[in-house]
């Protein structure tokens, strides 16, 4: 198998930018005054190439896989957990269950690799890699050939789904760990830096996870590009998000990004395409030490890949949960940014006053 | 008119705030996860006393009103803004019309005093205490009488209404101005870090504001009561939105809270009963320049009134358009957290294995 990049286009316009500003400074508001939701609407308008950008049909997605690395003692809780957790979000009592259904958002769980057959059912995309990744201590994470695999399967799904807007969130117990690795790799930043408590590590337990991703760094040290660093640092899950992103990003879908695990995947899909940052919003900044940082690298290089404002995050409500349960969180928001952007009243049709002049 | 103040009991509850961080604890998530949304759901819990909380026909009201002191040139707008505003709001073609829809709140206006007649109508509720304050630069803004009844009606007003929340919004061209007087003389900060501008000053019209705010506050400087401030100081719409506020505590409703000048009218409310604070959620932090001192002032005596860990402001988004856009924005998020409590399963009824010991 070989994994072929999908096109895709920089939603840089600087016309119907102008333009999708000129429509906000006409709605009966002072000027700027919705804040980050102008520069949201104002992304939202280039992706679709529109003044008047529209939601249809959001497709949450919750990517799951295991990790091998869980074997080190890098996570709070038993790997156990990840195929629990898939089984709690099809039934329906998971965070983010919970908020799909408040905000009308399609959820469906993918299986990337979960050390666990499942039986099938609605709600669950059986796309398995394999029973979880190798352990990163000892070798790479995945095979090239995995990594192709899990990349083209988020292609492939992503490409199935009806709609013009994806969120991503994931599953995975030792994914912040995943994570890190991946961020420190690809920014160059020093480990500690990249790495938190993920779903609630102690002193002592943190600075065990601090010694084996050091120790997994180091072995991998020749890991440098995107996908050698993805398939010796990645996750089953965190290689489809990726794939998921770039498609989603080809078919100028907007693509809502949860967390740190998610920000991840995108920092690795940023550096195959820098043009993917354009359709991606960042739902929230975690309590996740990191993350922060992340978003930082990420707004940098969305800013000169395509020369507008950063947008978000749009919530910091020291949420570390993943699930996509920030992008759930985030979406009536998203959702605000467009309906306002395209149901306002303007100060001409609405007939009030603009600015003194003078 | 003798305005009463209704009875308001302290939400404090020690053992009921135990019993709901238990819950928050027992469900298929990290503890603490969900961060600033479990602190909301405890809040919640407290006000029902429940470990339920439930948020019922949620009622966004925007208290519109002019100002006498707009004539001394402290907005960039005129204020025949504020009736065509109310217009707007009406027609459905305002921020917070957009939002109240998508969102599935009632939205009702208020006039406590706009400076136009409107002929009634589905949505407008009549309260007009006068048409628009007196310019306090020359004078207080309202007397006694008129503060009292503007008091009462916003107390009336949330009698009738039905549902267990409301949603503090405001509409008046020159209300930033009267909000910094009344942070300014209540918390006792230097007006320039009380003031900002507003709808949108340029540096010599933020110049001539403060001058002007200045010289009102010297002129009152024998109004430190609250009340005493509010009459001088205020509007008739902030005034109502004190009532509103206090009534709604009384009554046990969750009172979401827009941005700097409804903010304004909890500092008053707060300081005629500190027990107000506790069903108080701030929506979220303005750019409003002291919007952010000002919810850390109120913040603090949250803490010390109730003694539970600082809630919000929930969001940051750059905001400064007022109407109650931000409480309307920021309302999934409050619906979120009551979902999430009662609707989540927990480890045991999930079957998920929780966190590993030693």
């Amino acid at each position: 198998m070989n994994f072929t990049l999908p096109l895709i286009t920089d939603i840089h316009d600087p016309q119907l930018a102008t333009q999708l500003q000129q429509v906000w400074n006409q709605k009966t508001k002072p000027l700027g005054s919705l804040g980050a939701l102008e520069a949201l609407g104002q992304q939202m308008g280039l992706i679709q190439k529109t003044l008047k950008p529209q939601l249809i049909q959001p497709q949450l997605l919750v990517f799951a896989g295991d990790h091998g690395l869980a074997a080190q003692g890098v996570s709070a809780y038993p790997s156990d957990v990840t195929w629990q957790m898939v089984e709690n979000f099809l039934a329906g009592g998971a965070a983010v269950s919970v908020l799909a259904r408040q905000h009308g958002l399609a959820l469906q769980v993918v299986d990337a690799g979960v050390a666990h057959a499942f039986a099938p059912r609605a709600g669950l995309i059986q796309r398995k890699v394999a029973m979880g990744t190798a352990d990163a201590s000892k070798g790479p994470a995945m095979t090239a050939v995995q990594c192709q695999q899990a990349l083209q399967a988020g292609c492939d799904l992503v490409s199935s789904l009806p709609g013009n807007a994806v969120l991503l969130g994931e599953m995975g117990i030792g994914n912040t760990s995943s994570a890190a690795l991946l961020m420190a790799r690809l920014t160059n930043e020093p480990l500690t830096a990249c790495m938190g408590r993920g779903t609630g590590l102690d002193d002592a337990g943190l600075l065990r996870k601090q010694q084996v991703l050091q120790a997994v760094l180091q072995r991998h040290a020749d890991a440098t590009e995107p996908l050698q660093a993805l398939a010796a640092l990645g996750g089953f899950e965190v290689a489809m998000m990726v794939g998921a992103c770039l498609q989603a990003a080809c078919e100028r879908r907007v693509v809502v990004v949860d967390g740190f695990i998610a920000g991840a995947a995108v920092l690795v899909a940023a550096q195959l395409c820098p043009a993917v940052l354009g359709y991606c919003v960042f739902a929230h900044c975690s309590a996740e030490q990191g993350h922060r940082l992340m978003l930082d690298h990420l707004a940098r290089s969305a800013a000169s890949a395509w020369g507008l404002s950063r947008v978000g995050p749009l919530l910091n409500l020291g949420l570390r949960l993943g699930e996509g349960s920030g992008a759930a969180l985030a979406w009536p928001l998203v959702q605000s940014s467009a309906s306002l952007l395209c149901d306002m009243a303007s100060f001409e049709s609405a007939g009030v006053s603009n600015k003194c002049e003078g």
